[in-house]
């Protein structure tokens, strides 16, 4: 049987991330130990995740027309990623992050996209969205993002949306376009705050959704399904960078949901790929193989 | 009569500075409202104030031998820094640091300086120390800072010390060699933890030095000369932006001195130019010239 085809759409960035023994709570200086530069970026890290866990993946999405664009699509396609149909904007600079990791595996991410990064999505082939067996969108580029989860949805493939931190309006608009919404803890608490995540997320369950659910990081994976709450937990790790592992997560589980596996095995598949990835440091870099993965005892 | 000659050694970086709604208190994922490149370091930074302020000032260090290198170079130079004798280091990186500078102005900072970067001082072409009216050196190349400033005060040349945080025993060698000891407030409070600020001066105080301070931010600067605890206020001004105001503060109190101002006078000055450059955003591009601070009525 071919691996499934995807499609993933969203935040790709060059990351600087600086090794520190703790991350300050205040603000001071501090003094790395180490640096790395490497690709990141949600979306773009949860199609290396595919690709690594053995899925055929296409990344849609935008970066500048400048050096910086030229190395992140690069770093893409050295990982299988096919980046063919990205986007390259004249006149305006790469998306970039600088990540804060310390000796805990706790990150604090700063990132920035060039506002004038051309947000139409008119120009993304969006009839071949057929072609793919299921689609994930980020919430950094909300208008490619909603072009991409309504077409999905509408030729009924899995359209899901990694419902991370962004305005209210934003997430709402895009929460009505998935199948498939997963939030983070800060996306969840942005778009319902004060509220407990059972209540949360029944607030965002609509008539078309498969399932709303939240990543819990250790505590693995909460979700409402048919009416019903469930939760799957996580593999106990003792994590030393969880950089990158929430976008390893969406990636395996858009990954799982396309193999034909139903919530709660794409769930435990999801759970174990990001689990092993905490393990391993260099963010996206520590993605794990499907190999790796299946001979993982964790 | 001609401008003094000052000397500056240590740090010299590329700075990515991205501008936030507030600095997180946790290890979360921030989006930054903009993002700018720019020439920084604590020496490099005290290097470009004194030349605004109308000093001849030379900077010695290293940064590596790659593009990063000739760009943070060529920021100093065209501002009239004469880099002429800074070290070019093959096989390393050059130091790169990201900043998140918030509404209120606070900044975080995340420096990276490549341990691989030849600490060996000894090409400094030391003799011509007495060329100079006074010498600053920072306190990320131990090795530098301590062989230029024991040269110095050898020379009966002032010898200033910024003692910004630094591990105890590296801040023990240094403040050996200086004549002037200029803390920071987290580099005092690394020197003598838990001890209220005079006290922790005085326990610093060696029978060579002239005075030892500490820089109090918007409090001022707070100092022991003669045996007596001194204070200057600094102008209260509504900032917009502190990054690079202690590395303006000792530039502008190192050019004072070598104009032959005493210390309340230097301190003066020097807290003049820093509460301006508080007022104006882009880290050290926000330091003024001689003439925009005589024009000051701050």
């Amino acid at each position: 049987m071919a691996p499934p085809r995807l499609l993933v759409l969203g935040h790709a960035a060059h990351d600087l991330v600086y090794r520190v023994p703790a991350i300050p709570a205040r603000p001071v200086k501090v003094v790395a130990t180490s640096m790395t530069e490497c690709g990141g970026g949600m979306a773009a890290n949860a199609a290396v995740a595919i690709a690594r866990l053995g899925g055929r993946v296409t990344y849609w999405g935008r970066v500048a027309d400048d050096a910086l664009g030229a190395r992140i699509l690069g770093d893409l396609a050295a990982e299988g990623v096919d980046v063919a149909q990205a986007r390259r904007v004249p006149g305006c600079r790469s998306p970039v992050s600088s990540i804060l990791v310390d000796d805990h595996g706790d990150r604090l991410i700063c990132s920035f996209t060039d506002p004038s990064l051309d947000p139409d999505p008119g120009w993304m082939p969006i009839d071949r969205v057929r072609d793919y067996d299921a689609v994930l969108a980020d919430v950094r580029w909300p208008a490619g993002s909603e072009r991409l989860l309504r077409a999905a949805r509408d030729a009924g493939r899995p359209a899901l949306l990694d419902a991370d931190v962004a305005p209210a309006a934003t997430i709402a608009r895009l929460v009505d376009c998935a199948t498939h919404v997963l939030f983070s803890e800060p996306g969840l608490q942005a778009a319902c705050p004060a509220t407990p995540a059972p209540e949360a997320l029944r607030r965002c369950v609509r008539a078309h959704h498969r399932i709303v659910g939240v990543t819990l990081g250790a505590e693995g994976f909460l979700w409402i399904e048919d009416g019903a709450v469930r939760r799957e937990a996580a593999p106990r790790v003792a994590a030393v960078d969880t950089l990158a592992a929430g976008d390893v997560w969406h990636g395996a589980f858009a990954l799982a949901l396309a193999e034909g596996h139903d919530t709660v095995a794409a769930a435990r598949f999801a759970n174990r790929a990001a689990a092993l990835k905490c393990l391993r440091p260099g963010g996206r870099s520590g993605a794990p193989t499907r190999a790796e993965l299946d001979a993982w005892q964790g």
